[in-house]
């Protein structure tokens, strides 16, 4: 079961063609991707702290139909591959009033330490994401 | 031979990481194909005004290298395929100043008319951007 | 008594001095001038679809502490003028966890109809706008 | 005579209301800034390298004419006031393809060393920014 976050589309984030601008749902992955660690009990400002980062390598997505100002957007986001130094999340994202999907992507991501060089996650954080895979991909 | 663009980083695009955040990119994608359509003769704005609108399909990007703050950027982009109702822009960002290859990606793209529903472009835009991708793929 | 709206910090909102990037304060206060309206009965995406837009004439804000990422941030927003023509809102925000002032700041409006042009508003939202102007300032 | 930098309006800084989102602008009051300062000798990237940051203490901006995609855009900045821990800029901004103006602007800053606590300039920029505010201000 993915975790859930939700937004309010922001005046700011719409463009002249009267919709969403596109960027924004790359920004909108982020905040997926955090809720979900924060879901499963790792804050992503914490990591951090203790001198992980997650650099993204890739990013990829499908607009599937726009989101429009005002609209509450649910996005769903899973834990879709977890290795030693190298993950990736899954999101899909929907319109909250009627469930339409609107748009699905992905993101690749190294982690990295204080001197930003490949590194892996100490046990605290490995567990918490390795419990957050499990929960996505049941056997 | 790819139309270029150049750009210099803001100091709104970067993020607490010290570098820049990975969504701009895709917002310079955006800068990227409407220099390489004026370069080739088509004004994106005039396009618009003419009734025609280029909805992004979907995005991809990969990050080899982060720019920073006050780098300039070049930006080379590729009609990378046309067809009768769709198209697709391939990009490659470097460092102006060492060259160093930042970040590939590509957007696809589809054209909509003034109801926003799919159309086919009018001879004059077509016969362009058949010419931008004969360029880009000599025989 | 001010109407209130809460947001969290995003990663795409910080710069590389580690805080919130000043210009997204200024969107924020669009957030809480809308969530205002929200909480006194008006939804400010309906009073576009009825043909009236609050064009910004002027902002100005002041910064007194800095927002970091993660931070819940809590904007109060009252309705500081209200003319025929035009309207101000005043804007106090929070980092929530302390209650430490970061900013507050002041947006000039004026409503335009579909052409865009100077108007009154319908009697409906005024008489709206008016009970949150009365709400804000007790005799 | 101000300093002047010039900037295309970007697809994604527009909005549903077929114009420049407000708070671009205030992206905007940076670049021109940063540029002046370059034009004037000072690099901002190599002043933060040096140890030096212009915090944001306030910003104002009123609106006169929107900005529309596409636009090029003139930022015309001046230093214009210079104190030992803090300064302003001024900032008039213009539709360069008939010299309408779009919107005015100021922002005042301190100066902070690396621990982020305020302090004076060393001489070097100092003085640069010393002759900056000398050329807008002819005695």
């Amino acid at each position: 079961m993915p975790a859930a976050a939700e937004l309010r589309v922001r005046y700011a984030e719409t463009d002249q063609m009267g919709i969403v601008y596109h960027a924004n749902y790359i920004v909108w992955m982020e905040i997926g991707r955090v809720e979900a660690c924060r879901c499963h009990g790792v804050s992503y400002a914490e990591m951090e702290a203790d001198g992980f980062f997650l650099a993204v390598l890739g990013v990829e997505g499908n607009y599937h139909a726009p989101a429009r100002y005002d609209d509450i957007v649910r996005i769903e986001t899973m834990v879709s591959s977890l290795q030693s130094r190298m993950m990736e999340f899954s999101y899909a994202m929907y319109r909250a009033s009627n469930n339409e999907l609107l748009f699905t992507g992905k993101t690749k991501h190294m982690f990295l330490n204080e001197e930003r060089r490949p590194t892996r996650l100490s046990e605290k954080y490995r567990a918490v994401l390795a419990a957050a895979y499990a929960a996505d991909h049941p056997a």
